[in-house]
């Protein structure tokens, strides 16, 4: 079978990463992000495109300067269950926070969730870029990164070990003898970690994938262990082809070197497609989108999210760029340090910094269908990507991907023209994992 | 208007309280309790018989004795946002401990799934009957009774705190004033207490009925002072009609102690009606339905939850009943001392104990139609509840009381013919509660 490739739909409401005006388009409903109707739509939608994923990103902090969409949004569980029951094969994957979350409660959540849709969960763990999050958990400060990805590492383990606290045969129900449960298909954890303890069994049975498909977003070097070790999926930010390239390489080197099977760990770059009729009305769209929300003082504000929310409106725009690498290295280190270094190097101003970062920078996968197309084909034939996880900006523009773009790739015999199943796991090429316990049992045995 | 009353549906799969066994009727799938489409319906059919409320009970922690529905059941608030897009107007009561979860986590997903259900969650708050729960959560022992409440209480008022983030008219997404958020409507809690600190803001607005609805079940002395001043609807546990009498007027006389207006307290009898077409059939239907599960293994099994899942199998069964009094110290208290205090009055051995808390009793609810109707408008008539938690063994019985006792109900007066909105709030007749910032507002303008 030729190698295809997934695509993932980043569902936001009133505007994602990029689009902070878009509440003023007059086709997004203002409150588009609490409404659960809009959000049906979209995966709807996706799910006629037969897109591999609906896609909830997530934070559990805002301060008044962040992007709409951040403001006011749906908690992640609770909106993919309600979308679970109006769709049939897309995969639901939520991201939830292993720094700010038990153990316990995210097994039982996400098991729930793969029950509800019959097999289509997927967990993203994050470690929680937002270092304000902290502060509404009890803590002073946020996790520093060890403890963070130290703690993300145990947690996937322990979620594992909960999800398979029943064998696949654990309830024979058997009316004559009167057995419901065969108490030896099921298993306490008893695990006792550095982070965790955790005695199980978890209170639900095993879910119809296995186990939900777990999901990795990070680019740290802690960030890409832990991808390496435990992630079947990963969202990859992006940028450009050279960068995904380097990204893609070094994530599929680390899981080989594990021992894993790089072909089950399936790497999506996130892009935000700008599809028009012609190359030359997509990029002006997509400059005359930015044009339209190209406003300083929010633009200030936002850069502090890399810098645990910090606040510049205080210093001076045009002295030096201050000296927040401290700040930085709690929260978003990567994207943080980056600011910093490039400062640094080329000698920015803080209102320099602030136009730099925010630069109007097209997506690589702007132009006509056939132009979107081919950059969509080539990006996955030259090894920067397993596949996208795309955002739009209104419903229009994933319907005009949906009509315009997904035929192109699908003739091209890139992508699938019909669901290999109805599991998230079934579409993206993962194995089920055998039961850890059932699996012992057998090894014994022989 | 006179004063009319209220009915909860408390769903199960394969088998609630006193209903072990349900597992082996022909008529329920045997995996109800994880089956959606099984628990959708069961909400629409109580909607379509106008009830309140659909009502999910919870623990987080098993042993293999118990009974079929524990051992595996879906997590409650991601059942109830599925089962929130397939019905309109009856409310959806999720349990939640306030013990082993945190109040941010609480208050995104409440409110989330009131946005989700456009005006209809409601949080059953318990600190969680089972002490092995503690084990599931990193710590050795369960939280004892005063530490538990609390919490509980500072839950509520944490959660509630969150839920007034956002003034009503917070986003006025103004694009001619290009202004999405109103920086003043949006407020931090900056809670910082004897369990929590919480800085806030919650990154929900205001959900659409203003708060989601706070319920409570638990009958210790500490829970009837947490009922008293934060619960607007509370499960209680039933009992004899004089028992629900004293527990009513305690709770009543309590909430009007504390300036609280008592029909703001709406309690629910828990109750499991038994119908059938005369009385002394039902009688023999109930009493068939307790033969066909009386097994004193399970029920032996069943006794320890009331003392923290101990195991009595290896006690001598005609001994003295044990000293287990500090077993029930931390969990089911009330239950578990009653037990106690019983055995040591009426000198029982082990096995008696068995015997009597399993004896076999009717529910007061159990006849014709006529007969039930009379009974449950009688104890709403004489003081004993303002309605009632139901449960049912199976959906005929659900359907059978739908359309054999409600329209009694009605006819008589006591149950309304149409619903009095789409929000829990306004069927159980409670006032929307005023966002405190607003209020504090227009107090200082005044
Ligand atoms: C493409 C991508 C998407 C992410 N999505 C989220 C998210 O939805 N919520 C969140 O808290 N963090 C998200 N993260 C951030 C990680 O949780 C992480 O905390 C942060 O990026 C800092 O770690 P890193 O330096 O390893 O990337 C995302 C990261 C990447 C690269
Ligand atoms: C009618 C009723 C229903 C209850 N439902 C639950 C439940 O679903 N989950 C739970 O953990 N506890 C439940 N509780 C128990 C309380 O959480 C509490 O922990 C326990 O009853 C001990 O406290 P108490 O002595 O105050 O009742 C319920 C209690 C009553 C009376």
């Amino acid at each position: 079978m030729p190698r295809t490739l997934h695509l993932a739909l980043s569902a936001y409401g009133v505007g994602g990463p990029g689009q902070h005006g878009l509440w003023k388009d007059q086709r997004v409903p203002k409150n588009a992000s609490v409404d659960i109707d809009y959000y049906i739509r979209q995966a709807q939608t996706a799910e006629a495109a037969l897109f591999d994923a609906y896609f909830i990103v997530d934070s559990q902090f805002i301060n008044a300067s962040y992007p709409a969409h951040y403001l006011n949004r749906l908690e992640p569980l609770t909106l993919l269950s309600a979308v679970a029951t109006h769709t049939r094969s897309i995969g639901l994957v939520g991201t939830a926070s292993s720094t700010y979350n038990s153990p316990f409660n995210l097994a039982r959540r996400f098991a729930s969730l793969d029950h509800i849709s019959h097999g289509r969960a997927g967990w993203n763990v994050v470690t929680s870029f937002d270092t304000g999050t902290s502060r509404n958990y009890g803590l002073d400060e946020h996790l520093d990164y060890p403890t963070r990805y130290g703690r993300a590492e145990e947690a996937v383990d322990v979620v594992r070990g909960l999800w398979d606290s029943y064998e696949d045969d654990a309830f024979p129900a058997d009316v004559d003898r009167g057995v419901f449960l065969d108490p030896s298909k099921l298993h306490a954890l008893d695990h006792a970690g550095e982070h965790f303890r955790v005695a199980g069994p978890l209170n639900l049975a095993r879910s119809p994938q296995g186990q939900p498909v777990i999901f990795q977003a990070g680019v740290s070097e802690e960030g890409r262990t832990l991808a390496a070790r435990v992630a079947e999926g990963i969202y990859a930010p992006g940028g450009t082809l050279a960068e995904s390239q380097a990204y893609y390489r070094d994530i599929k080197d680390r899981a080989a070197a594990l021992g894993r099977d790089p072909d089950h760990v399936v790497i999506l770059v996130g892009a935000g497609p700008v599809v028009a009729s012609t190359d030359k009305a997509a990029h002006r769209l997509s400059r005359d989108i930015f044009e339209a929300d190209n406003d300083f003082d929010r633009k200030l504000g936002f850069l502090g999210r890399s810098f645990g929310s910090h606040d510049f409106t205080p210093y001076d725009l045009d002295a030096p760029f201050p000296d927040v690498a401290h700040l930085a290295e709690r929260s978003g280190r990567t994207r943080g340090l980056e600011i910093v270094r490039q400062a640094r190097d080329e000698n920015l101003t803080l209102r320099q910094v602030v136009e730099t970062v925010s630069e109007y920078t097209p997506s690589p996968f702007t132009g006509a269908p056939d132009t979107v197309a081919d950059a969509l084909e080539h990006w996955f034939a030259a090894g920067a990507a397993d596949g996208y996880n795309l955002r739009f900006r209104t419903h229009e523009d994933l319907e005009r991907f949906a009509a315009d773009v997904v035929p192109l790739l699908q003739k091209r015999g890139v992508f699938r023209t019909e669901y290999a199943g109805d599991t998230l796991r079934a579409n993206l090429g993962l194995p089920v994992p055998a039961n850890r316990h059932t699996l012992a049992r057998e090894s014994a045995a022989r």
